[in-house]
């Protein structure tokens, strides 16, 4: 495989077109950023493995029939992926009040929703990401009816499954953020990634509300051992993918 | 009807309570206030021109089959209204982008929807009233799932017929801010008020977009003439009422 030309630069990945114009190669970084990019810096190591972390995720939820933009992964930060257009949509689901939820809601940060919340924000970096309703979301055509229902079903059984892997590392999923995207067929499928920069992660044995963060908050709130906590979660995926085989 | 204590004072309003436990007062006052009470300031005569243009309205609307907390006007800036239990919930229905659904969107100002929008934004001056998505609204137990229909449905019929109400006075509805109560029966009733200070009034034959503004845009913006745009929607509402006797 032949990598061509930068197709895209991101916040956490560039994307590169390959001689297959069917597949990109995604290269994670080890930039690191938050509110919108006002808070910049770098997690040292964090490409490497959050395109591990990622790449045994979409591996295991292949396997559990969500289709994913997935293909492999040839060097261990980056990613081989099929060619989609990315939905301009961050689906956010939440099993625990946490962040934007609690400032915007007053809902007090840990408390255990009665059932998962499936939201919409507009991937729009100008607007600040805003949150949508459903109306909002038609209304500017960023998806139809009938994709936002598709991605509702996808993005809670994304939940199930994801729940229960993250529960048998020792770690509640908080919540987190998935993207999808159209391949040349229109089908939805999963793309971007699945990481501590993309989950709130909390050691499940750690009661301690700051000490139990293992995700990109540690970076965001300035918690410290930012790199350690990475390491971490990608030493329990990997334990717990051992233990499947 | 003796006047008791005073119940609860908001930016333009004060409510009292009176002999009747299911009446109260409602005095309108020339208090404004903007971008969640950040800006304040007073508009001379405003609360009588309210106060008169709010009753007319909600007597039009009685007779187009709404129910509202109105009963009648014992003084020009007085309104005797049914005491009910306000849900926390601002309630807009918009017909032309502008304001925070331009902001939030980058639709540009002055887009018409092809349909009413019905949005629900949480009252709740510390956390800046944030646009609700439906699963949100439940998820705070704001409403049932049952009142959110009926409401939508109430908007949206009250819509209809301020639309074509305006349309009279020369005047296009862009959007507007309801609220709504429980009598002691349960029953939804319409409160609050219908005023330029509640909502987009634009002088449909005026197509400069500074000039055209009719409503308290004129005191947020600075763009100067509060009073005469205030006092001239009510002189336009007066002409169309008594057409219509």
């Amino acid at each position: 495989m032949s990598v061509h030309s930068k197709l895209y630069e991101g916040k956490a990945k560039i994307l590169y077109t390959t001689d297959d114009p069917e597949v990109l190669l995604a290269d994670f970084k080890d930039d690191a950023t938050a509110f919108n990019a006002q808070k910049r810096g770098s997690i040292h190591g964090k490409g490497e493995i959050n395109c591990s972390i990622s790449s045994h995720l979409f591996k295991q939820l292949e396997a559990y029939g969500i289709k994913t933009h997935f293909i492999d992964s040839p060097a261990p930060n980056q990613m081989r992926v099929k060619s989609v257009k990315i939905l301009p949509l961050e689906v956010v689901v939440r099993n625990i009040a946490a962040g934007s939820l609690c400032q915007q809601t007053g809902l007090p940060l840990g408390k255990v929703l009665q059932q998962p919340l499936v939201e919409f924000y507009y991937k729009n970096d100008q607007l600040g990401d805003p949150l949508l309703t459903r109306d909002r979301l038609l209304l500017l055509e960023l998806a139809t009816a009938e994709q936002v229902d598709v991605i509702t079903n996808l993005a809670l059984e994304v939940n199930k499954f994801l729940s229960g892997f993250w529960q048998q590392c020792g770690i509640t999923l908080v919540d987190f953020k998935l993207e999808f995207g159209l391949d040349s067929q229109q089908q939805i499928l999963l793309a971007d990634e699945i990481s501590p920069d993309t989950c709130r992660l909390w050691n499940t044995a750690e009661a301690d509300p700051d000490r139990r963060v293992m995700d990109k908050d540690r970076f965001r709130r300035d918690l410290g051992n930012v790199e350690d906590a990475y390491q971490e979660v990608l030493q329990r995926v990997l334990q717990v993918v051992e233990s499947k085989n």
